[in-house]
């Protein structure tokens, strides 16, 4: 693993319990290189465990909602939460899955000029009020969401995607985690 | 357990996965009722996991921060997020770990007011800054909370438990879940 | 008197003037302690006086606001001004008057969460708008008022109870008053 | 008196207890005119002595500071508030008290730009704070103003004038109190 | 030229290139004095010229907005920037176009308070959305503003007039530009 | 030229006046396409001509700001001001005069973790002072930019670039401009 870009040292594969170790690896053989989350988590095993369950739990299930919608949840609060590792390394993932190129660098400066469809409008409003001013969340913002054809599960899906990248922003400010040079180019 | 206060149904013991229905009869055993937290989560078996992992291996944990001072952090930055569950739940907890009753309404409305040791305060600083604005650490933010005693891992602690209410303040916030009674008056 | 716990030496009752002297000792009667505020301002006789004058005009005036309805108005914006006297001490007389022990908790960290009527939430809401944005007041909020069945009086009297307790905020911020013990618990 | 300008009407002098009307009487044979928040609050008596009494303890009251600088507070923190109400008459007032015609007009709408001397830019910067966000007062503000030769009952009068200002500014607002006309070309 | 009274030395007439010494004659000339920010721009000729050039363009254009309505832009947004220069010398402007000598005071202050027709409160509305937010401008701004006569042309012009002087208060600042004693009671 | 992806009409070459179609050749046979700012504007002549005055006057004069640096400027505070346009066309050039193809990503999302010399971390913490609250600039910023090796001219420099764009980016969200495709991934 390279030497940390941040505050902490990055973990190193041949020191971490085995079941990180698996994972991580996994990891590797499916993008080429290890994104630096898992091997600025990795030194506090059970912080990893549970934020990689948490996020395959949100990210990895099959919903209503697209690995490219939900890609762009975290790439519109991360850009609010002005995190470069979330933003960088997610905009690659929504390149990806999207395979609209152009998309997440309109959706990390201002999602309302970026082109998406207008339940995709409404998925990325909510996020965002999630991500900034949760408390204000009102039965109303239940009711227009049904009027894009979501569901209450899919709303929770949309906020659980916002708080976690609450979470991971918030990690990855602290630790100052910069993303690998892989993600920029990823996609385009 | 009780109906839901908030916006999704609270899940009921006897259809939860065994290991989610032994944890929850664990915390009830304990505490003498069963958080809505738990109830709430627990329709979601993989994001409950998941959450209560996080939560364990922050707050449980045997580190330099006291239960209480955990706590404290807990409710200053749900306080900075209005999150009502959180606030009134974990200023219960603060109660009973800090035995000083007073502490929890000091903290939760403004933590600079509140009757803390100079290295709680700095400590609060931080965790706060994590919460509100934690694009803005910065190497500096290390400097003085060193020169308070805490070495990086506790940093990392402060902000991991920031980060982690983050997260949960949101959830609240989106299913609308209300404290328990009990919470209430614990510990006054 | 106590000992003042905030930047200001507390005023003692047989250096203050008649009137003032009498003041208290009606609220001590009454209460069973003095309130810091009291003691606080009592050095300034002068403010004391139009301070407590104020105050009374206020908030022992019949009209169409219960007094419970009152204490809300205060707990809300004192919240959102993160004044811990004004919060704590008037969350007690909420709890007293309202005769519903949880609601000060929950209005003090997020009215829009809290147990109260619709007619009761527009009135926080208003509230909130001359606590924090005075600026932005329109006819269109008297129209929002008028529809939850309150007059124009009603609305002076909703408005003036929050820009008095702007007021009243800032001088307890400013002294560093704390809350008597007494209030933490007051109608649990 | 006018027609009332704003939300509510003007109290006529005829229908005012008689201690308003005196009062009201002997202002307007200062100042020429009535100023519209006297026939404003004139119609809440016991409001209006209130106001009255406070104003006439923080504005009238000899101490270390100047007339001139009382109304430097007065229009600073308005400004913030954005009253025009406040702003316009204290304006004139400050113009007529310094005899510096230009420096109201400055203050209004920045401060930091206006032509004062350090330590009346000391007392501004802290009654800005007050004005905005009093929850951040901490000893230090005392430790600065000290340096300016304030004393710790110079540091309340600057903190009570702003306090008071933030109950007028938002009571102007609510009732959409318009200045005379005279106010605003007033010792130009 | 008079010395400057900011951060940079004003230019002199004799020594700024033929074309802006015939630029600043002319207004002199018109004004009766060399408005500041004259002087202060001339020692940049190529900055001097666009700045001009793009202030005549939008300023001195014949279209739908008057030219007071062009001054009200100014002035609202110049106050929201806390500009000292540009919210005292169109006051000026402003007072003299619109022979109404009260609506410049009000207009800086509170724009929502001012003595104003429904078209041009609109107007306001929108002209402090590109000074303040203007990523979130949308489509529906467009349709308030054709409800109220102005045709997309028309939007151009106000959120461009807003737009310049988000530069023009910008540049005031950095500089510390004051204005000329005469602007304050030009008009009154 | 292509159609609009905005609010208004692009520009076409053959209806534009003489000079102005002939800059934007000129423009066309450097980057090998026509940027859309250049086609939004030719529609107001006198605004284009204005505009690029000024651009070219600040981002082509040879100065103590390299090109690449001034670009920095440019990145960073539309990334404030949510520019979807000026992000990614400025974040093209800066990738391309820096040659270093992962920085403009990064200042975009936040400067503060961008691999950027102290001398240019503190003209990015004064540019962003600029674009974001310029009212609070104060002589103690000069000091600390000149402790950097910046003297008086380079602020302006700097400062003119950040209120330039302050301009700029309002056009670009009002007229809702897109960058052109070729953008995104120039310089990677």
């Amino acid at each position: 693993m390279p030497q940390s870009p941040g505050r902490y040292p990055l973990a190193e594969l041949k020191n971490v319990p085995e079941d990180i170790r698996e994972h991580i690896l996994k990891v590797q053989e499916k993008a080429g290189f290890i994104p630096n989350v898992f091997a600025a988590l990795a030194r506090r095993p059970a912080e990893f465990r549970a934020f990689f369950a948490y996020y395959d739990a949100l990210m990895l299930k099959e919903n209503a909602l697209s690995k490219a919608e939900k890609e762009m949840i975290v790439v519109a609060t991360s850009g609010a939460n002005n995190c470069v590792y979330c933003v960088v390394a997610h905009s690659a993932m929504l390149r990806v899955y999207s395979k609209q190129p152009l998309l997440a660098d309109q959706i990390a400066v201002n999602y309302r000029k970026a082109d998406v469809a207008p339940r995709q409008r409404a998925m990325l409003d909510f996020a965002m009020k999630v991500a900034t001013e949760s408390y204000k969340i009102s039965d109303q913002d239940f009711v227009t969401l049904r009027s894009h054809g979501f569901n209450d599960e899919d709303v929770w899906d949309i906020g659980a995607i916002a708080a976690f990248f609450a979470l991971s922003n918030r990690m990855a400010n602290l630790t100052s985690m910069m993303p690998n040079a892989e993600f920029y180019s990823m996609g385009r």
